[in-house]
């Protein structure tokens, strides 16, 4: 094994063990001598490789980040009408973001916090999703599927649907938090949202 | 004159001056000498009518609220399509929340303040919309207009999108306020969802 390819192999087995603890504790409760523990090595290792644990955390939601992309283009292939697209796409949006609340990154505080270790990378994922809904409604116009006369910002305004419904309910929700009622409550309003705007755009 | 009636000119008369203050200077800038000093009255008695900027500026918004509930009034009993209703509703609603935004009301600070004095306004006045919008649904499923299975969350979807938008909207430009193109984009954003969701309902 060369030594790069055992620095990426020490990387994934601390970013494994992170995203376990994470996932049972939340990123605050976690420490970086728990981490180092688990995964049997002192904490000066530990540091060489990630120096703080907002950049471990981070790793994490990298890693969460490409498991959704590679499920997006799965779904991009699939010999699926667009309208099918667009619901699994937003299927997987909603397991995504599950995912985040249960690493305790998508807080109240930090979803609304401006400078949130995770504005960048969620700014970079809705570039990401902009062009991937851009796509699949593209192909429903050009395979008749969906109105072509459709408005040009029509893949905007449906990310921002998504992105509001999530927004509206944290913003009600701030000093409580997310309980499980809610949480189900907007996987089914974001359906029904869903359902209703690809009916709206499906060409008669 | 009764005292009563005479009191209640009183009130009209401030809270008008008041207004033309705050949608000139904005809330936070305006003091109450200076309305004290449009009105020509001395503090002591503008007091008397309202103890408190705050109170002043709460008539000042249900006034605001009580204009837009008439028009929604005059929309409902206008011989329109539900279709056409659900569409004017949505323009009274963006022309309300610009007044509220000239008035300084809707700072994106005061937007996501859970403790704000406008929660309960905007509470009670979420309330009145999904009334309203569940009664236009419901006349339009009736008159066949709509598909008559709608889901039966399809009004609490609509509005949470229309404050879904204006949450994300707000959300993003959190530190730096809202300009012209944000408002008119957002605007446009609405009236392309509305028109999407109006096609996505209407019966085939």
């Amino acid at each position: 094994m060369s030594q790069e390819e055992n620095i990426k192999e020490k990387e994934t087995i601390i970013i494994q063990a992170a995203r376990k603890r994470f996932a049972h504790y939340g990123f605050s409760k976690v420490t970086m001598d728990e981490i180092a523990t688990d995964v049997e090595m002192g904490k000066a290792s530990l540091y060489y490789y990630f120096p703080t644990k907002e950049d471990l955390f981070r790793a994490v939601i990298s890693q969460e980040l490409n498991e959704l992309q590679k499920n997006i283009e799965l779904i991009m292939i699939e010999p699926n009408s667009a309208s099918q697209k667009l619901k699994s796409y937003v299927e997987q949006r909603m397991i995504f973001f599950q995912k985040l609340l249960n690493l305790g990154t998508l807080s109240v505080h930090a979803y609304f916090d401006t400078k949130s270790l995770f504005k960048k990378i969620f700014l970079d994922f809705a570039d990401v999703e902009m062009s991937l809904i851009k796509k699949i409604i593209d192909e429903g116009k050009k395979s008749n599927e969906f109105n072509p006369d459709l408005n040009d910002n029509t893949a905007e305004v449906f990310l921002h649907i998504l992105q509001g419904l999530r927004c509206n309910v944290l913003r009600w929700a701030k000093g409580q938090g997310i309980d499980d009622d809610i949480r189900v409550n907007l996987q089914k309003e974001m359906m029904i949202a869903t359902d209703i705007f690809i009916h709206g755009i499906i060409k008669r």
